[in-house]
């Protein structure tokens, strides 16, 4: 793409991208280490996730840094908002091959720094190294939770329903969609799913609804599939659980798109991952409430797709004639 | 190496390789993030530093993972030390090539977790990512520190004496030992050389005593040579530096090697970096009773090696008899 830049260069560079202050961050990327304040009396989350060329997304994906920026800090906030907190901090580990651009930096930095900061997260330092090979961007992402209000994976109880955020499988189906160009026009539902899976949005409000309730057993962000991160759940809670999969909340879009490829998007939903949704397990009697509150607060839908049980960490998807179309974990590995 | 290895059993492997129940982790690596308890009314120091294939270890470093696992934590845990914080926690982002057996991951886990246990520092969680080429292990480091007892890189003043922990060069030395083998025989000398670049000590202990003395101006590690880190400290002070290359406590090792080897001991301590020493500046009249409570306290020496001027961002290393050695940045970039 360019001349090799070198590590000051590419610091500047980092420093245009982002604004000058940042709540909470003390002293930012120009020491030894960021110095964060913290509110007393939370607990710290503290998560971190890579995007690698090649594992995690395509060469050609490096044409547009923005997103990659804006993929890399929206799947680290999800296991945030999974576990009910706010975030607060990133810091960007990146391992660069010698062909990036000083553009390239610019605007992979200023996906990050916006995404950052449209959930409450400053970018707060970080380190850069060469890659001999791909390029990596790894992303670690610090945030806090009142101690009592933090969701597990490992509380979940038999007779839970399971539900989930969204419409699962809008991610698997805007994959599907670019790997399929030539088939499909893209239109304004296209343009919906393909958004769905470069730019996915962390359900950070969600997270904190669902955690100030106190009656969510169990959640976690659907990153594998939903097959995938039930399991999960079970295994955690000591449980297993049952999907019924004509009640999973398609949409229209993945529907549309699903026919024209000949596609399955039940499958889409399953097993794609990459939603970035919320999936959590409560009591019956408290999902009214809760999926009232959210409609009315943030106005996303909740849906019921299933049921905890007491068969021992075993994912089951029943069909609408109660066949059991598949038991047991699928989800990318 | 062996037959790759499945997400899950990687996950197995590392749980093997940590202790059961670590301080202040609410929740470890089975959730979507760690929760971590935070002490109130401190700042938070977070850092992350990688280790990659090719860069800054070559392929046969793979037959020591757990040197390597050490040195990662402790790179990592320097720059707390530097800001004279204290280790908390530590995340993990791994990205492994297809051929990595259990035992390596055994061994890398035993060095990041006992060189953690060492210094105060939970392995709190992480995240594991295949990678097409090379194994990279990307550490980040949470610390705690009270607000006004925080070592930063900006406040040196003019006047100020430049000081070191310990014997700079030693790790360059080591490294040139490794690369030159067959001309030198490995006594006990050169095995404390090859340590000091393969298991180097952070100081924490020493940024604590730092800190709290409240009379340091400036502080950094030195993990880029002393050249191109004290060219830190002056470009975020607004000032310059003199060296005095004769003051430099080379080891009696690193001179013995450089001597077999016809090189400059010197260049090692001004240009080798990977010393994780600690480097500082204090008003000249401080300077006695520092060096006397760390002698005492913790049997390290300390050592004046220049002064901070008021030339502005320059450098410059001058030789016994007053003449300029070098008048710029040299260290690695």
């Amino acid at each position: 793409m360019a001349r090799p830049l070198g590590e000051f260069e590419i610091i500047e560079q980092i420093k245009k991208a982002l604004p000058k202050k940042a709540q909470g961050v003390v002293c930012g990327p120009q020491d030894d280490a960021a110095v964060l304040e913290t509110p007393s009396g939370m607990v710290m989350l503290a998560t971190c996730d890579v995007l690698v060329q090649g594992v995690h997304f395509a060469d050609e994906a490096l044409e547009n840094p923005w997103q990659l920026g804006t993929k890399a800090a929206a799947v680290n906030i999800s296991d945030i908002a999974a576990m009910g907190g706010e975030p607060a901090y990133l810091l960007i580990s990146l391992g660069l091959p010698s062909n990036i651009s000083p553009s390239f930096i610019d605007d992979l930095y200023k996906g990050l720094g916006q995404t950052g900061a449209r959930f409450g997260a400053s970018v707060a330092g970080g380190n850069i190294s060469k890659s001999p090979g791909q390029l990596f961007i790894d992303v670690f992402c610090i945030g806090f939770a009142h101690p009592t209000q933090v969701l597990y994976r490992n509380g979940a109880k038999t007779g839970d329903v399971v539900a989930v955020s969204g419409t699962p499988g809008d991610s698997a189906a805007g994959l599907n969609f670019l790997l399929n160009k030539q088939t499909t026009q893209l239109d304004a539902a296209m343009q919906r799913l393909v958004r769905a899976h470069q730019t996915p949005e962390p359900k950070v409000a969600l997270g904190r609804i669902l955690a100030q309730s106190k009656v969510v057993n169990a959640a976690l962000d659907i990153s594998d599939g939903i097959v995938s991160d039930l399991g999960h759940i079970c295994e955690s809670s000591g449980l297993g659980a049952k999907i019924f999969a004509e009640k999973l909340p398609l949409s229209h879009e993945a529907l549309t798109l699903a026919g024209v490829l000949n596609c399955d998007a039940i499958d889409w939903a399953l097993y794609g991952g990459e939603d970035y949704e919320l999936l959590f397990t409560t009591a019956p009697k408290d999902f009214g409430h809760l999926k009232e509150k959210v409609k009315k607060e943030l106005g996303l839908e909740l849906t019921i797709i299933g049921e905890m049980t007491a068969e021992n960490k075993t994912v089951s998807v029943v069909d609408a004639d109660g066949k059991i179309r598949t038991s047991k974990s699928r989800g990318w590995d």
